[in-house]
């Protein structure tokens, strides 16, 4: 669908109306917020099939994928909205007035307040779970901010389906008027006005680093700024260590073709990057990963501008000396661009080419042969930060390797042992980030419920009568949740 | 004390040293970590008296204000030092393997994991609570990075002295070397090395508006751009409700008197702009506040620089058309340059002249006279991010005005009821912080154990065998802290 950009007056109106909406939504109790999500939820799940249609005709995702990636969008959206309303996040720590001190403390509680509205970047990749109703989406709302989508143009349509769904949402659970809002835009202008409008502030991104940074550059240089969080590009670095390669290079390998692979390696997470220490073991793997390649056939990918990167950062990457192309998958049709593609290359070329550090966002994997286990440590300490870090390795392996493990936990937001980095499960326990350039603030998560708090702040209230406190701070435990009370964790009224 | 600026020879060096360190440090236990800290607030509880002698002469500052500074960071140190221990902090989040839903979910466990070698600048007008020893050096260290301290010239032999007691409690605790390093430094070059050194990755700030912001800029431009956690400006308003005001008129300008005035203004929470409704309570206010000023002495301020600038401000301000000045302390001495000074001006004045709504670093304080509740909700809005917003107030005026009292909620970090901004407690319910530019990020606090995660980032193991978990995640809860299983807060064992 092509669709007109939003003008800079529609974005100013907006952005004013979301100002409005912020006063009223962020007086509403966290069972207020959380039905709203809860009837999103709810739209969503029962959506007209025309909705995953258009979804597969903007995307040239599956059926079956874009199925799954609604229901998990359903999943965030009820769980965070669980979590919203059993108010852990809101992290509350109470300290009564202590008198027999010097200098005497005063009665003080803690909770946690909205920033502001928050503008939402649709990601290519995730039409449901990164997009309009996704995990930023659903995160800003639990947290108490209005919401401003710009769609992807990837999937323009999708987009404002699925918006409609959520205005519809807001009237029927009775929200602030301009609670959610969307536009559309394709230019830089619609970005740049949304995050530097005085009355936005914060923002949520998923998708490039050239994207994110950009939006990161404007936030920061707005008079006041904004904090953007912008979960960018990673190379998921998989380290194979010696004895559990000796033990299960057939099976490492199966895993990492379909980990490759998989939604035609259009995932923030696909395994870019495979390290071994070079000998038969590490050489019968790559065979077996390029035959796996090989055998898969290629793909469309989610549009033009995506396939295009593709293509050139593949050629790139593949022309650099010392790289050698592994195998690639079948090309059947013109459409098919997503062409998986395995390469290798030596250490001591990736140690002195940073273009191969660099993502191909795609079915794209290089393997690197280091010398030894010296040079796969080398290799880490030059690596960029990064979402996750896989391990294949056995117990021994680990232990044998203290300095290279511990060196390894230091570069990613998550360390996947014997298996893939593809799949983010939705829970409490999931960071989704990791040091810049993978994200833009390490200390916050992208998914899991936790990633309320990226867009709330603590606020203090000092010697308040108790009447006068919000619910969650009143002597009595209104909510019944847990709350910090003088140290000690409590779920009891004062 | 006059001392050279260390080189950038010396500064590269100490921060190649500090990253160094951090291997080793951050693999220490939380135990490890807090019996450091306890080691030297024993050693600064206990140090001779040459130190507060010295703190004193170079300060200004009264020795019981010192002393009481002083036994604040002990507390400070050793209170962080059990939250540290106590590990609530880490926010361990644990979700077993799920094999009956679709997709099976793994096993995920989540922690935090420390950022790195943090450079801290010590602040003028706390010679210990915020400098060398002070709250981001406690937190850096309970989270797990070693320290880079840059002490404040206007302070450099107290700030040396007390690094030396940091380096003898290192020693003797057997933390690594390079733990914590120390460097003078009056010029930018100093600090802008400093903070764009490649191996520094967390920086804290206490002190002015230019110095937190130059800061941040030189972070933000890096090509690893880091987090800057600097508290700046606020003038910290004070709104006088009618009925309080017509209650307790005398009892208000009592407090507020020595609000303004103690350690000679030289507070970041001190009250720089207070908020009333013309009529006679609010003359009578204002002279009482007036009478009470003009009786109090002037004093030395902390350094030159801050003398200088304060006259400077203060002469900027009380030259605006419309402000008058109300009266100021008498001026016994010529090195008594802080004159306290309260000043007066009109509601509209105040909104049609931004210089009004600067800080006037020292005892300065601005009463502003409303038309009405209207005009005072005007200027609530247009005010900038404040750390602190205190309400003198009965019910009946919180109730009246809902829309005022919600407003005023949404521009600080903690609200005070019928107190005075200044003292700020050291606990967990303590958020000291709020929206720019009192703040770089409103989301985190200065003063309390909650500034440790300031300083540390969540990372989750996926998959891992329960002996190679860290302790915190293993399934016997070894160190008996709080864990969220399966979105249930527990002590138990799994």
């Amino acid at each position: 669908m092509a669709v007109p950009d939003a003008s800079l007056e529609t974005i100013d109106t907006i952005c004013n109306n979301a100002w409005k909406a912020f006063h009223e939504f962020r007086l509403l109790s966290l069972k207020q917020r959380a039905g709203f999500m809860r009837a999103i939820a709810a739209k969503l799940d029962k959506a007209p099939a025309a909705l995953l249609q258009t979804a597969m005709e903007e995307t040239h995702l599956s059926e079956a994928r874009l199925r799954l990636e609604k229901t998990r969008t359903v999943f965030q959206l009820t769980s965070y909205a669980d979590a919203c309303e059993r108010g852990n996040w809101l992290d509350v720590r109470i300290d009564t007035a202590k008198t027999d001190r010097s200098p005497a403390t005063p009665d003080l509680r803690k909770t946690m307040t909205p920033l502001g509205p928050v503008v939402v970047f649709g990601a290519s990749n995730f039409p449901f779970a990164y997009s309009t109703p996704g995990g930023d989406t659903a995160c800003a709302l639990a947290a108490g901010c209005p919401v401003i989508v710009k769609g992807h143009p990837a999937h323009a349509a999708t987009s404002q389906m699925v918006a409609d769904l959520i205005l519809e949402a807001a009237r029927e659970t009775g929200m602030p008027e301009h609670v959610f809002a969307h536009v559309h835009g394709s230019s830089f202008e619609v970005g740049k006005a949304l995050v530097t409008h005085p009355r936005v502030k914060a923002v949520g991104f998923t998708g490039s680093f050239a994207g994110g940074k950009q939006l990161w550059d404007w936030a920061n240089a707005r008079p006041e700024p904004i904090p953007v969080f912008a979960e960018m590009g990673s190379v998921n670095p998989v380290f194979l260590f010696p004895e559990k390669l000796k033990q299960s290079s057939k099976e490492i390998a199966g895993m990492y073709v379909e980990s490759v692979t998989t939604s035609v390696g259009q995932f923030c997470t696909n395994p870019g990057l495979i390290i071994g220490v070079e000998g038969n073991e590490l050489d019968n793997f790559i065979e077996m990963l390029g035959e796996g390649i090989a055998a898969t056939p290629a793909a469309p990918m989610l549009h033009p501008g995506i396939a295009k990167a593709y293509a050139e950062k593949r050629q790139t990457a593949l022309s650099q000396d010392s790289v050698t192309e592994v195998a690639e998958s079948r090309n059947s049709t013109a459409q098919a661009e997503g062409i998986a593609t395995i390469a290798t290359a030596p250490g001591a070329a990736f140690l002195s080419n940073s273009v191969l550090h660099q993502e191909v966002f795609g079915p794209y994997s290089i393997v690197v042969r280091c010398r030894d286990l010296e040079e796969m440590m080398q290799i880490v300490t030059r690596l960029e930060g990064q979402l996750t870090a896989s391990l294949m390795a056995t117990e021994n392996d680990v232990l044998q390797n203290p300095a290279l493990v511990e060196a390894i936990k230091n570069i990613a937001g998550r360390f996947v042992m014997n298996g893939v980095p593809t799949g983010v499960t939705v829970a409490l326990s999931m960071h989704h980030g990791g040091p810049f350039p993978a994200t833009t603030d390490s200390r916050f998560s992208a998914v899991g419920a936790d990633g309320i708090k990226r867009l709330a702040r603590p606020v203090s209230f000092q010697n308040w009568p108790d009447s006068l406190l919000p619910d969650e701070l009143k002597n009595k435990n209104i909510l019944n949740i847990w709350r910090t009370v003088n140290d000690e964790l409590s779920k009891e009224s004062l």
